[in-house]
């Protein structure tokens, strides 16, 4: 289908002609019945200075600064990708940042009749963007110097507390305490727990910093805690310096419950000296279709502008579904994190959800040894207990740094011999 | 395929003992070869008090309080929908609030790969989390009793400023007084406008209200005007106090961006003494799969508890689809914003997106006399200019409140003449 010849004029550019430091560019997967053309300009112009019909309040200025533009397609017929540059004069990222700009690159257009599907599939920003930002604060260099492993990286291990919600702070202080002396590097509250009745947050962060510092006098290792402050704005400062009072040495945020507005503004406006890790719960309400929503990589690489010193990524093996889709996906995913950007700190991808002993060989292959591997069911179900479920893990990361087939590694370590034999070494799914 | 015992000891229960004011009560729509039980049991499980594998950690009281309880089931096979309840014992409404709440009926559950897919296409309320909000501060009866149409309730018509971006704000001024000129009732900024130095915002709230000043002095007609003040909280309030200060009537916030925990925050934390305009761009990136995401009755319900006074919903006909499926939901969402709720006011629903004079009526069948019909190319774009757009829209609509077809109604009425002539009755999709 052609479009009108005034709108190609407008919204049509040749790659060339789109200069890196003066635009926002995003790569859209779409599908259409009016074809890869018809279907960018219709992002194009909804998302920059048109609508579905031509007005009579537009000016010249307007249609030669502000319209994006169109200027790479990839595939024929009603299917591929569409490349889009929204000049940066299009922007309010002072007052407006980051809303502003998710309010372009993936608002409106979700919704266009005009197309099927439509998948914002990555987001290139220009170096004065990214430099607005302040990035990790910490990255995986300086997570590593206060856990105690920049000399000799390997990939960190994490637990989640378990059940999700309902220890009271003692409870929560024990396992933790279990976890530590099992040889786990950093441990997290659930998404789901915040400062409930039955667990302040106050006491819990006293009481596991308390588990933690007896930890650390017995074994001489330094354990993170991230403490789960997300809320609403006006409260999280209050929770993140009560957190902080106490003893904490990570703070966690769901980030996409949150919304990304909210991440940029408590990462910008306040340092509480210690690192962040985030969290996606609820991600995969617009992540999971591979043809319609937003990806992973797009939100990781905001989460690293924003600031995140750890993200979840997704596993090379649990839970939470393991496609070749998925993970080549997981591969761009963690470069985005870990490779140069503009100077911007590392972050540390965690890999959480299903994970066991088991799968430790696939996920420390799919992530590599600049990771956080997470165990929550896959540590305190271990039949003799967390801390012999962290050991069992903490001996699986082990074996595949020095290469060692988890089956031969298991022969001198009983703890991963009970846990091979407790789950195997299978993805399981479902409850 | 059946669950182990002891989780069906944990997490089934008979509807009969769900006390509505005790639960939070969610409905999904789930996929899974694993059946609908085990499909229910596996969210009631990760998204309350469980995880994959049994853990040693838990306690009975854990278990007896916590768990999410899956009570109803419809559907068979491998497809249908399951209810499930979630105790208000698991949540930290004082502090985490609405960030809390999703967490866990819109948490992980939409990653987990023992579901093919997973939509949370309902929630209900207790009574006593709906009142722990305020609801909206106008409603519906006081948003007219601002504009004036109390007394004879018809659709108030709405106008996005065009351009989306890029006038200036004597430009902007001049387009909004046009459009009071010709009969709307309701201008708002589009969604990616907020404070570009193209048009700052205290410079064109000031222009655009006494430009509207004007206008009531000529037309003795109230117009509102929604400012967008979406950004980084902390911008927010100053964004939201300038406007106000230079006259604004009303605010919009895009509450899908922000994240609905900023929006509960922004609205329970001030009072600006104007209605609240919620758009939802970028909701469709998670609510347009009928299979997979988050409906759109889930957020209009949030938003009318968070306090909202107008939201967009959808519209009858218009450039964002209207498929059966889409106008039964529309209904919904209609009636979930204007019906009785624990006395909760009501909230205008808003149908934008490409309507024009034509679109009227299927708009006004699907929504009726409580609702806002908005038109931006459907004005702006009207060959006679935005007055004249302003006019034909209005006509339409006086049209439809007598009872009227539009071509009768035409006849008499030369802008509703034109535009019918110009854009037909057709719904217009793509660019």
């Amino acid at each position: 289908m052609t479009t009108p010849l005034y709108l190609d004029e407008i919204f049509l550019a040749r790659p060339e002609d789109i200069d890196p430091d003066k635009y926002i560019s995003a790569k859209y997967y779409v599908e259409s019945p009016l074809g890869l053309k018809s279907a960018g300009i219709a992002i194009a112009t909804e998302e920059s200075i048109g609508t579905w019909t031509e007005i009579t309040t537009t000016n010249e200025w307007v249609r030669t600064k502000l319209p994006a533009k169109l200027y790479k397609m990839e595939g024929e017929g009603d299917s591929g990708f569409v490349y889009i540059a929204f000049p940066l004069d299009l922007f309010d990222l002072e007052t407006s940042g980051i809303a502003n700009i998710l309010s372009m690159v993936a608002g409106n257009l979700f919704g266009l009749s005009a197309l099927k599907n439509v998948r914002l599939v990555d987001i290139d920003f220009p170096r004065s963007v990214v430099q607005h930002y302040r990035g990790p604060e910490f990255g995986i260099e300086g997570v590593r110097r206060l856990v105690g492993t920049a000399s000799s990286p390997r990939p960190h291990l994490g637990t989640i507390v378990k059940p999700k919600v309902g220890l009271n702070p003692e409870e929560t202080a024990k396992v933790a305490y279990e976890s530590a002396l099992g040889g786990v590097d950093f441990i997290k509250d659930d998404e789901t727990l915040v400062n409930q009745s039955f667990c302040p947050l106050e006491e819990r962060v006293s009481k596991v910093m308390d588990a933690l510092d007896r930890a650390r006098s017995e074994t001489g290792r330094n354990v993170l805690f991230a403490v789960n402050v997300t809320g609403s704005p006006d409260k999280m400062v209050k929770l993140a310096e009560t957190a902080i009072d106490n003893g904490a040495n990570t703070l966690m945020l769901d980030i996409i419950i949150l919304g990304l507005p909210t991440v940029e503004w408590f990462l910008s406006s306040y340092s509480f000296g210690v690192p962040i890790h985030m969290h996606r719960a609820m991600h995969a309400a617009f992540t999971r279709n591979p043809k319609h929503g937003i990806s992973m990589l797009v939100i990781s690489k905001i989460a690293r502008m924003l600031g995140g010193d750890q993200l979840h990524t997704g596993t090379g093996a649990g839970k939470m579904g393991t496609s070749e889709e998925r993970r080549l996906e997981l591969k761009k995913i963690i470069d985005s994190l870990r490779n140069e950007w503009f100077g911007l700190k590392s972050v540390f991808p965690v890999a959480s959800g299903g994970i066991h002993p088991g799968l430790v060989p696939a996920n420390f292959e799919a992530l590599g040894k600049d990771c956080v591997i997470n165990a929550g069911g896959g540590i305190h179900g271990h039949p003799l207990g967390t801390r012999a479920g962290a050991a069992a893990m903490r001996q699986a990361i082990d074996a595949c740094v020095s290469g060692i087939p988890l089956e031969e590694y298991a022969e001198t370590h009983k703890e991963l011999e009970i846990a091979l034999k407790h789950w195997g070494g299978k993805t399981l799914s479902g409850d």
